[in-house]
């Protein structure tokens, strides 16, 4: 049910309603959707302050441009919200039951005025360059402006910069929107913002102007939160006929105290009590990033050289905590994941063992720095990785890539603990030994205590949970239960007493048991909670491909799978123990 | 035998041996090591215009600084020939019998004054960072001074930003050396470039600087190609306890008059006739280049709306020529291969047709924007992938791992050529069709002509080129002759008549066709030209692992390969016919 029938915005279907409207409305206008922002965020959680701070802005660009016409890029596109409600998705504000309808991105399956689905951050002024040659190639009198919006921390990874560079290629209108609110996630990193900090104190007058260095036209506007100062700078950029940089001073949070107060806790929330602010669903006692902290302040204090390093996502693992504890062996390098991993490795070189705290889907990012930095130079490098799993998420932030990209790196383990124990333990070898590049595979599913059943993993021992005949259950990392699972309904449905196994790791194989499972088995089984191309599974089917023994990979396809709940997506990928089952069966009973 | 036992570089085993020498003789020994680098280059090949270059910068570095204390970081490092001279390489330079034991390229493994192995660009001020963090965390009373040489282009990958603004965090002595040499590999792109124009035209004094914007400390130095004012520059900077930028102007090519005037043709050079500049081995008359931009051309003549792109390397593919014909049609976006694949997802959305041009060691650092940009958003780009092969080459660009990150892409199809007429096909058809996103891997091999055998490639029909029975050999692009070998020696040594598959592409099966060889075969044999880890032998492997059909998978390891000569590696890998013949016989006749 709408519920707020009584509002304004309900007048409006596209942009062309709100340009008749008056200053008074398009401010009644802001107040609704910054209403509604909150109402859903409570609810079902999603980005607050970045879009309570981009309202006027946002307000003003369809106000004053031709949206779809005009081509309007958002980077990262979390700061959207408003641009969505005055592009016909308004229900999936206003009305709860189709809250799930909208994504929290940019769509252009949802929507003409989005031109591409974007998570990930700093993409807009390449896309924005592309856009802008696209059109001039094809129609060189075309009257159609290219819009990117750019900010919230966005402008520090390399691919903004390779944007900016090529930008003054570009012969007609380009505006490139800096929503600067003086925030990354966390708060900003490096020199950059310094920089900017003094263009805005000069009211974009200082004549040191990274903008302007790199030949591009430039325009400051103070106060991007005045609806009118907005919507006269927009006029003031529109189809000019050539690249430009339109600086926003914006606040991030604006018009919800709290918001604007704690800047990064409410960057992104779930689901939250209005009134109180907490979480309503309270975090876990007892978590994995948890457990890594306390096990590296434990090391740290024993004497090992650490330094923990991230790319703007402290949050995500507790870094805070370790933070103020040792603020100087903390570095975050900001959105600037491809940093992150250079730094690390380098840091390696000199001595100290950095740890990594990556996301899967970021990290993709720092794919040759991996390879060419990490992998080649061997340096001992620590990461520990979360997200590598299948799980219900935005498609733009699919972390199941990680064991394809991550498991053909040379001189890399890539190892998967089933358990804290085992995580801890796998920690603390990464940590002793100086040969390699060490990789943990964080399990995304609920914490689980077992006991780790080597300490030295130089050579990988798979662990035998279960020996038995006939079918063998290779179950990795955060799969280890539905290993049991499936092991417990074979015995029960097919009187199978299957062998259970923990293979450790995705990058090595221990040959030996492999080789001895051939014995008495028949069949694999391989349970991985990622894609099976490129994945683990695929590694085993290789091995056995020579041989009689059978294998059965399971994971998720080679697909893109947009804010799926996760039982669906177990369905389609026969991810059940039901269906592993009885796939099982089918092979067992194959003369194929 | 050493060529120049007169050289007084003779005298030089380690930077020490030249802190006594007088101004003329370090100018005598930056001629020596220009005649070297020549020399050198003319007989195996290397890069000529940049170590030319760079010829004082290096010898004054070594004169004012401590290496190994004093930590040196070369970026690219192609430009470390004169580095190499000076700490006791000097032999794989005076002597041909031992060029071949010094690498192009900075190796911790042949000196201790080179901390990484570098080949890719745009690394150096990162690794700096971290090397200046650690040094100071673990003693910040240290003296060791941290220096990266950054230049000849690499300033405008996206790491070479993040790693200056995070430069400014550096609490002690950061030393980042801008080699200016107005040049990328090809011409300088972006704005970036005219901003340093700025600076030189102003002596390093315009008020705009993109260093200090960023928070950094500046000099400049006009001419870097002068000895003298090269270690008084250094000496400004020697020990200073913040970070700094010194800007260097140098003469890429300088003291060679065909490598200054023909800047990019002598940025590497194969092996050259000194006299006549003319290659020692003339390029082949056909090349898959060759065909490929003939065929753009006749498909624009045609109304097809195409745009060229590339990053910085349009040598390798002839793209010379395209853009002499085409200017409004090419872009270059310089060394940004994040940029060269997101402006092409925006120019497909925006109608346009962009053909990418990419290197497969280069395009791993745009694998987030192939994932997250090009194959989520679906957008018809068409790319054409070299060196995704095994080959002679340094480790730092090993092209090998393509099939492993490209062929988990969802969305994306990933087709191997296996000859002139196939690829010019598939490119036919990938620029028609306009659904999804499709890349093409240029074979490496000698070209082949062989006839299509469809050409829409929507589905895709495995071309049985023979039919034969017991074992099938699936022979991926440009392993196609090895596949014909195989085939004629199971025929001559075993008596098996096989069956002989191209499958066309690394990305989709064509299932009928493997069902239906579970008939009459008990083994498939996959060929492809890189690594099995996550390569399209897993594929058919995980495919028939579930059955009776036993599969062998033949490839590279998961492993750096430097410089190793190609029958060599072949040989490592059991790619020899006579290899691959012996392992088919013995999986044949095994009882496993």
């Amino acid at each position: 049910m709408n519920l707020h029938p009584d509002y304004l915005l309900n007048e409006v279907n596209e942009p062309e309603d709100i340009k008749g409207m008056t200053l008074q409305q398009l401010q009644q206008l802001a107040t609704e959707m910054r209403t509604l922002v909150l109402e859903r965020d409570e609810k079902i959680g999603g980005h607050v302050g970045s879009n309570l701070g981009a309202m006027e802005l946002t307000i003003a660009l369809h106000y004053v441009f031709d949206s779809p016409h005009d081509k309007v890029i958002w980077d990262v596109s979390h700061q959207s919200y408003a641009h969505k409600m005055l592009t016909g998705r308004k229900l999936g504000f206003l009305d709860p039951d189709h809250y799930e309808d909208v994504t929290g991105y940019t769509s252009p399956e949802e929507s003409d005025h989005d031109l591409f689905e974007v998570g990930h951050t700093s993409t807009s002024i390449a896309l924005a360059v592309g856009e802008a040659e696209a059109r001039d190639l094809q129609d060189p009198q075309s009257k159609d402006d290219v819009i990117a919006v750019i900010g919230d921390g966005s402008l520090s990874g390399g691919l903004a910069f390779e944007g900016l560079n090529n930008a003054t290629k570009v012969k007609g209108n380009l505006i490139i929107v800096v929503n600067d609110n003086e925030m990354s996630i966390d708060e900003n990193q490096g020199g950059l913002y310094q920089g900017l900090k003094d263009l805005r104190a000069s009211n974009g007058q200082a004549a040191n102007n990274i903008f302007t260095f790199m030949g591009l036209d430039y325009r400051y506007v103070e106060d991007g939160n005045d609806l009118a100062t907005m919507i006269e700078a927009f006029r003031g950029v529109k189809d000019v006929d050539h690249p430009v940089v339109l600086h926003v001073h914006t606040l991030k949070g604006k018009g919800f105290r709290p918001a604007e107060e704690e800047k990064m806790r409410y960057h992104w929330r779930s689901p939250f009590d209005p009134k109180t602010g907490a979480d309503l669903q309270p975090a876990p006692k007892e978590t994995y990033s948890g457990a890594i902290i306390d096990e590296l302040e434990r090391l740290i204090e024993a004497g090992t050289p650490i330094a923990a390093i991230n790319a703007a996502i402290p949050g995500a693992f507790d870094l805070k905590r370790f933070e103020k504890k040792y603020p100087d062996r903390y570095f975050d390098v900001g959105i600037a994941e491809q940093m992150s991993v250079s730094s690390a490795v380098a840091m390696a070189q000199a001595g100290i063992r950095p740890v990594l705290f990556e996301n899967s889907t970021f990290l993709q990012r720092a794919y040759d720095q991996l390879i060419h930095d990490m992998a080649l130079n061997g340096e001992p490098v620590v990461m520990i990785v979360r997200n590598g799993s299948i799980k219900e998420n935005s498609a733009t932030h699919q972390g199941s890539f990680d064991i394809a990209y991550l498991s053909s790196l040379p001189n890399v383990d890539y190892l998967a603990p089933t358990s804290v124990e085992e995580l801890i333990s796998m920690l603390d070898w990464a940590l002793t030994q100086a040969e390699n590049p060490v990789i943990i595979r964080q399990p995304e599913q609920k914490l689980l205590h077992r006991p780790a059943t080597q300490d030295n993993y130089d050579t990988i021992d798979y662990e035998i949970a279960h020996q038995g005949s006939e079918v063998a259950i290779m179950a990795v990392g955060g799969f280890w239960e539905l290993g049991e699972e499936v092991l417990a309904q074979l015995k029960s449905k097919l009187n199978i007493d299957a062998t259970l196994i923990n293979p450790k790791t995705v990058t090595n194989i221990d040959q030996q048991d492999l080789h001895y499972l051939q014995e008495d088995h028949d069949l694999v089984v391989t349970l991985e909670d990622g894609m099976v191309a490129g994945g683990f599974g695929e590694t085993i089917s290789r091995y056995y491909g020579p041989t009689n023994m059978k294998v059965l990979n399971f994971g998720s396809q080679r697909e893109f799978a947009d804010n799926v709940p996760l039982d669906v997506m177990y369905e389609w990928y026969h991810l059940t123990p039901e269906q592993i089952v009885d796939d099982i069966e089918r092979v067992l009973h194959s003369s194929l």
